[in-house]
């Protein structure tokens, strides 16, 4: 069979999948998900028989360290999953919801009702535990799903879905809610991205060059996640003491994620004070520092960054500092380098903190506090299916409500337009 | 120049003004468009003087006399235009409404702040008016916008855009606020759909070849408006003359429009008794009637529909009409041929009423009512820019609140996670 004819087949099932899903009642979705989860605890050696296969592969082809941990899938993790699909399980459904009805002057009665998206297509990379987590969150928005993992994963992906997939069906979801395609060529990824017929909204989740090759060649509705060249911006009013436990927390608690900060930006009049004892920290956490010249006057010991420095999200122990005049420094550093994900200015001056707050363009800005926090769990939202950094749909944490849209709904008793 | 730097130097000047847009106070905001409103009024003359070049233009080149009509720039058009401006001016600003915000465990204060989505793309076809309207709504909502009209409205839409412009800058908006393109030919267009550095979102508003052209060329995210291929689901529990009359509404009170209807189903135990009157009024309005073949044993003289026709939008005083066994062959026929815009159910059976709308996917779901609302004036939106009929960021009408998007806002005192 061809690519193109198999992509087909496979959206067609979706869609299909989809209009039943659509009006599938909670109970069912939270009985599914919970049989998914058992499932995946009854085949546990299965699956990690599977993930060895991909660990294997993964070292012949020489993945870093960093790749095949995230790679890997044991006991513990498989029981993170399950109870992940639980969790989700125990999270209030979205759609049905009616946000918002009114009246017209003509006695009609809209509402704008929560409605799945439908169709949503998720790529992604090497961590096996997406494929279980989108299609939970797909699942009880509503939605079906079609998979398409990292090449590197493919044994593992694929005994997930076969588990998941084979439990949802058999406790009442519909064939063909969860698809999954095996093909591992990039070719495929690109047809994927063009099935306008099949698919209503297609999720990259993965590093720049996934989600810019999903941008540029999508027709299919995107929503752009995950890039974050985040900054902390240390005001001269602020509380020093909070500013360096911040700032340690945004770069070393786990700085391989997109909310970690890479830049910090010192106000000149407390950089002398402020930047000794924090370089000693982060060096003793195994910071590496690159500074600005008048950042090496005070740290003579670290090494002067580059322009391309600014513009770098390290995802590493890497930190960039740069010392400004003032806020209005700090704020056209990040209008110049940021990627509107998440923003921070440590500050005790209230005006400071208005402007930061109201001139910053990003999906989160934060006033004294870490960047870390931009996140679905910590949001409150129970969970997320990954960060918006772009402006259409929503912005931030996306959790099960960013998983489903609206549908006008209107009563009326005979109206008609004069 | 060449085009692509010329599309850059127009992009760079819009994005620099969308910041200073963003934070421009509401009073300045409206004064301004009222100060373009009265600047119309001033000119109408030269307007009307460009208008004639262009009808003249689109005489020699063979346009329709509907599309002449769509061209026409008179007195009371210009009146109308200025008018909008007023109205626009006096609705409420959604920018920096915070519609949630909550506490997290840690006492995080979280916000969802609306902000402008910052530099809109319009693409339209032939009405000078939407250069005003258009661009009098993204200022409004604190966006800048690139405007690029239609090929036969290059000398209205000119000088409409020097006239609000002019009178924007003088009256505190930032230049750039309003950019024009110049250039005619498509190239330019295709350029434009791909200057994702310089614009946020664009606009398509148009035919069919338009938006799927946007929908197919555009790496900058899209709000796909408009096409609708709408319907009339008549049940057997319908009050007649409420369906008679909604439906001549919704066919004949103004053809050409994405929100009139295109077919008909009737259920087949009303349809002898519902088709012959209705019938009999359309063709006496004008209305050509083309019936599936139970429809044609009722109705002898109409054509037989084909295939094509249950796809098509005539956009015109044409009529499908088509005998169905019950809900679920309406709800089918939908699904297959639907467009997702506007669908509407006449019935006083309950159950009926709540199946369709939970089981019609569209933008707009009417039980006894003419799908010609969906409008954004008539949902009270007080304006609208077009009509989504993706399922990305909004469905249906879209008004002020449509063209921004929301920034997360955290309040903290020196947060870190854990």
């Amino acid at each position: 069979m061809n690519v193109k004819q198999y992509l087909i087949e496979k959206g067609k099932l979706a869609k299909s999948a989809s209009r039943k899903m659509a009006i599938k009642e909670t109970h069912v979705k939270n009985t599914a998900l919970k049989a998914m989860a058992e499932a995946l605890m009854e085949n546990k050696n299965s699956i990690i028989s599977a993930n060895i296969k991909d660990m294997e592969n993964g070292r012949q082809k020489g993945l870093s360290q960093y790749m095949l941990d995230r790679l890997l899938l044991n006991e513990k993790r498989i029981y993170d999953m399950a109870n992940g699909l639980n969790e989700v399980a125990s999270l209030r459904d979205p759609v049905g919801e009616v946000e918002k009805m009114w009246r017209t002057e003509n006695n009609l009665q809209i509402g704008q009702i929560r409605v799945p998206l439908g169709v949503i297509g998720m790529i992604y990379e090497s961590r096996p535990n997406v494929t279980v987590d989108a299609a939970a969150l797909c699942i009880k928005a509503g939605n079906s799903v079609i998979l398409r993992g990292g090449t590197e994963a493919i044994n593992s992906n694929t005994i997930l879905v076969n588990i998941i997939k084979k439990a949802a069906i058999e406790n009442g979801l519909p064939q063909g809610c969860i698809e999954f395609i095996e093909f591992t060529d990039r070719q495929v990824v690109k047809e994927m991205m063009r099935l306008n017929e099949y698919i209503d909204v297609l999720i990259p989740r993965g590093g720049a060059g996934l989600i810019n090759s999903v941008v540029n060649n999508a027709t299919i509705p995107v929503i752009k996640t995950g890039v974050g060249n985040c900054h902390i911006y240390i005001d001269e009013s602020a509380d020093l003491k909070m500013a360096e436990d911040i700032v340690i927390n945004a770069k070393t608690q786990r700085p391989a994620v997109c909310n970690a900060i890479e830049t910090i930006l010192v106000n000149k009049n407390v950089a002398k004070k402020f930047l000794p004892q924090l370089a000693e920290k982060l060096i003793k956490l195994g910071v590496e520092l690159r500074g600005c010249s008048a950042s090496k006057n005070i740290l003579s010991n670290i090494k002067l960054a580059s322009e391309e420095d600014w513009a770098t999200e390290y995802l590493d122990l890497i930190l960039a500092i740069k010392v400004v005049e003032s806020i209005d420094g700090a704020i056209e550093h990040i209008y110049k380098y940021g990627t509107n994900h998440s923003e921070a200015i440590i500050t005790n001056d209230y005006k400071n903190s208005q402007r930061f707050l109201k001139e910053i363009d990003a999906a989160a800005v934060y006033v004294n506090a870490s960047t870390r926090f931009t996140d679905g769990s910590q949001f409150g939202f129970g969970a997320e299916i990954g960060i918006s950094t772009q402006k259409l749909h929503t912005r931030g944490p996306m959790g099960l409500k960013e998983l489903t849209t609206i549908k006008n709904i209107i009563y009326g008793e005979g109206q008609i337009r004069e």
